[in-house]
């Protein structure tokens, strides 16, 4: 591993640090921090390294989000998260988009400042126990009412685990939106360029000074490395053995965890 | 229409008719017929021409189904229907699949006879309120928990229009199932091929003297003329006028309902 960052881990400035795999462990009972995770987060900030967390986490607004995280015993702050609701946010405010959501309901307050009266587009997130069939056909109504519909989804994963078994992502129900409504969704959050180039440009960091860190082979890896970044895979969280095997998308270099590759970037400084 | 007709209407030997929006229209009242078209099946049967109903309907049993519609008066009996289910188990049987059911409660006596216990593949039908949040989860964890998932799906339908609005049709969820196991759904059902092959060989008639009568451009029009059949659309149910720009699918030619057709169909012979 040292072997394959050598050279271009000297020039680095800053870290991206996927969340949810990387630094704990999500349950229903809150999750737990990953070995040697806090330790790891705690030596990129006293190494004076630009540190950003960039996740796909829809499930709750960042401050309760950093909340739990601060509670595992990180050392994070809300200014630190980037995160897909306000990236959502942004571009509605941008574009004059008042959304009907179809999201989490410990979500819904990142919504507060924006106009939902009169939709004209369709925000979807991990709405979990709220993809009943009844939300599904309201949303699918309220953009096939649309002359030209507009689907914003919050990500694009197709399943994660959760302690009572595997669970559907927002990205099936992103499909089958797409599929009755013959649109393409625009997809906020990793994998999309835009996404990363958001959290690049809040730690005044260019993409090749950067790294990116995660357990996803394709939303992690794949979309930081086509924004220009280095990016590696560790192997906890989602990572399974299968992916080093991934036909489109090769890491720039595996680590068993976070502690092992902050320890590697830091004797490369 | 005459015209565009004239020459081929002369061989024909044998009708299959789309049922909703060519014979009724559907809501939760039941449905109504459409206007002459109880009629124009009496007509179609007195004629000696061959006549076969092909529906993508997996909300009731067959032999609810043909009751409905013998009480709005059509003269039509269960062996004269070509519908997903039947198909479908046919194929359960033949390749030794048994089935975790995705579908409507009133669709699973269609299904008495067949081995469910230690399913290897999921069957998926318009489910309506059966499409809870923890039915998808249970369909998708019994697919993914497969070496090599096996989706069947009664249809591919995109959406249909209800008295209280517009419901999402099967296609929508095979396309979230799809996604999320990174599979490709065996279709049983229009447009599938082999669905209209064995509406043919039930009535024993080739496809070129057969003419197919539906009011969707792409699962009744394009299917059928992809078996070597003609096909007519007619202008009632969910036939839009935008139809008639459709990319890839023309209809042999267009008539405003299945009288009509009928009235042409039976001077020519």
């Amino acid at each position: 591993v040292r072997e394959a960052m050598a050279g271009w881990a000297r020039a680095v400035r800053g870290l991206l640090l996927d969340v949810s795999g990387v630094l704990y462990d999500s349950g229903a009972d809150g999750g737990v921090p990953i070995a040697g995770s806090v330790e790891a987060v705690r030596r990129i900030k006293a190494s004076g390294l630009k540190l950003r967390l960039c996740t796909n986490e829809t499930q709750a607004t960042r401050e309760n989000f950093v909340k739990k995280l601060r509670g595992m015993g990180f050392d994070i702050s809300v200014s630190e998260v980037t995160a897909p609701a306000p990236a959502a946010c942004h571009i509605l405010r941008e574009r004059g988009l008042r959304p009907h959501l179809l999201v989490h309901d410990d979500l819904v307050p990142e919504f507060a400042e924006v106009d939902k009266t009169n939709p004209n587009c369709v925000v979807l997130g991990d709405a979990a126990e709220n993809f009943t069939y009844a939300n599904l056909n309201e949303a699918f109504r309220v953009l096939i009412g649309m002359e030209k519909p507009v689907l914003i989804s919050l990500g694009r994963g197709r399943y994660y685990k959760e302690t009572d078994g595997l669970k559907l992502d927002v990205g099936a129900y992103m499909k089958a939106l797409e599929y009755a409504c013959d649109v393409q969704a625009e997809v906020v959050g990793k994998p999309s360029k835009r996404f990363f180039e958001s959290a690049l440009a809040e730690m005044g960091v260019p993409p090749e000074q950067a790294i990116m860190i995660g357990d996803d082979i394709v939303n992690d890896v794949g979309g930081a490395q086509r924004c220009g970044m280095r990016a590696l895979q560790v192997r906890t969280g989602k990572y399974r053995p299968s992916d080093e095997n991934h036909p489109d998308v090769k890491p720039d270099a595996y680590v068993n965890n976070l502690a092992e590759a902050v320890d590697i970037i830091l004797q490369e400084l």
